[in-house]
């Protein structure tokens, strides 16, 4: 952990926390406190990293150190640090594979989480609880405070991929009409760093098919909707790994 | 498996085959043939991608299937793919993460991968399982079946990290003094591909540090065998994505 997560109800607010101006005393007790303790072994007098999720950074001074909780003495930066500005299409994974990437694609950067059924997505997939808010949300702010970033990726679930390109893609939040969109396709040739450098948009969305690829007419659909198909050489490579290394691709040229 | 790669052995090859001229019948039998039975569903006639580790890829056709065998007559291309450009330092993570590691170092394509010791690494890494061949050459096998690659890459285990950059860096194969020598640091600001398509060379040898990092007279050793410091912004990101991240964003400026 470089830097420890408070929930907005943590410092007093409500809801999401664009700029906290006072010097806010929490105690952070259960897992974070155990970890303060016995990993970073924090002493009164130290200073960590502190973050609000969906809000700014700041540094917390250790003034006490009892019972399994250590208190910090906050404050905050005056700004939040910006949505990463990488969005990620990915077709749905086996559960053990998805669990491991939440943290993974945490740290990366992503503002969106759009998960997607295809036909090469076995349906069971999605009856996982890695499916749910109570498995996926500490995995997310795990991979947050190890990227020492605030902002929680948001997610969204969806069932039926022709819906999602044809209905839904155009109201998740900050997809409307703009941006470029990527599809990952082992047989293109154009690069991402090209696209991404060429295209001088704001933000990426970023389409990753299931292991075995995206079946005709899902290809169709993807490129009627704008995605451009993008590779990453002759190798071809796990959903996993291509996540990880694509999502590196986009932001080194966004960067 | 994208491609089924057969040992020397069994196209009636010593050691490494560099061109394979005839037509070669042989009987997959074991996981790869209950994988070709089961999961690619092959009947006779069909076609699918096959390699020689450390030879050329070819097409094998299913010539018979029975009793969880299949019989392939193989044709080899003329020609060996060429060894991967990235060799890779990494200081021993612990086992788990490793584990899992094999297979998508193996997958991104690395020609060398040396293991090394560092402060930041616990001792009892080292007498782990997953540093024996017999661990670790079926999951490189499984990354190159992934790749559709034949290259194995080669490994070697360094306990004394002193010693491997003085005395032993220089002796691995094709590791002599030539070569771009890069090491992952969160602090610094010049990036992977700034340095690979400035430096023109051939090959890149990527150091990648414990969790917590290097310490600072590591760090001073590296420097002062010619190792450039190169980041990827402001996240730290965990050993395993930053490995995956980090040659993908090698392999990306040397293409």
């Amino acid at each position: 952990v470089n830097l420890v997560l408070l929930e907005p109800s943590e410092v007093g607010a409500e809801g999401a926390v664009t700029d906290v101006t006072d010097i806010i005393d929490v105690i952070i007790g259960g897992v974070r406190g155990r970890h303060l303790l016995n990993v970073l072994r924090v002493l009164p007098g130290q200073q960590v990293r502190v973050g609000v999720l969906d809000g700014p950074c700041g540094v917390g001074t250790v003034v006490s150190v009892a019972d399994g909780a250590v208190g910090l003495r906050c404050t905050f930066e005056t700004t939040t640090p910006p949505r990463p500005r990488v969005d990620l299409l990915l077709a749905l994974p086996r559960p053990k594979v998805m669990r491991r990437l939440w943290a993974q694609i945490a740290a990366l950067g992503v503002g969106q989480i759009v998960l997607t059924n295809a036909e090469r997505v076995e349906r069971n997939y999605f009856d996982t609880h890695v499916l749910t808010a109570e498995c996926y949300r500490p995995l997310l702010i795990e991979g947050l405070q190890q990227a020492q970033d605030t902002r929680l990726p948001r997610v969204s679930i969806h069932r039926q991929f022709k819906v999602l390109l044809e209905d839904n893609l155009d109201e998740l939040d900050g997809m409307a009409g703009q941006g470029l969109r990527l599809a990952a396709d082992p047989m293109a040739t154009t690069t991402v760093g090209t696209l991404v450098r060429e295209s001088g948009q704001e933000r990426t969305l970023l389409a990753i098919g299931p292991e075995g690829g995206w079946n005709a007419f899902e290809r169709a659909l993807l490129e009627a909707h704008g995605f451009r198909s993008v590779g990453m050489g002759p190798r071809t490579l796990r959903t996993d790994t291509a996540c990880i290394a694509l999502l590196a691709l986009v932001h080194a040229a966004a960067a």
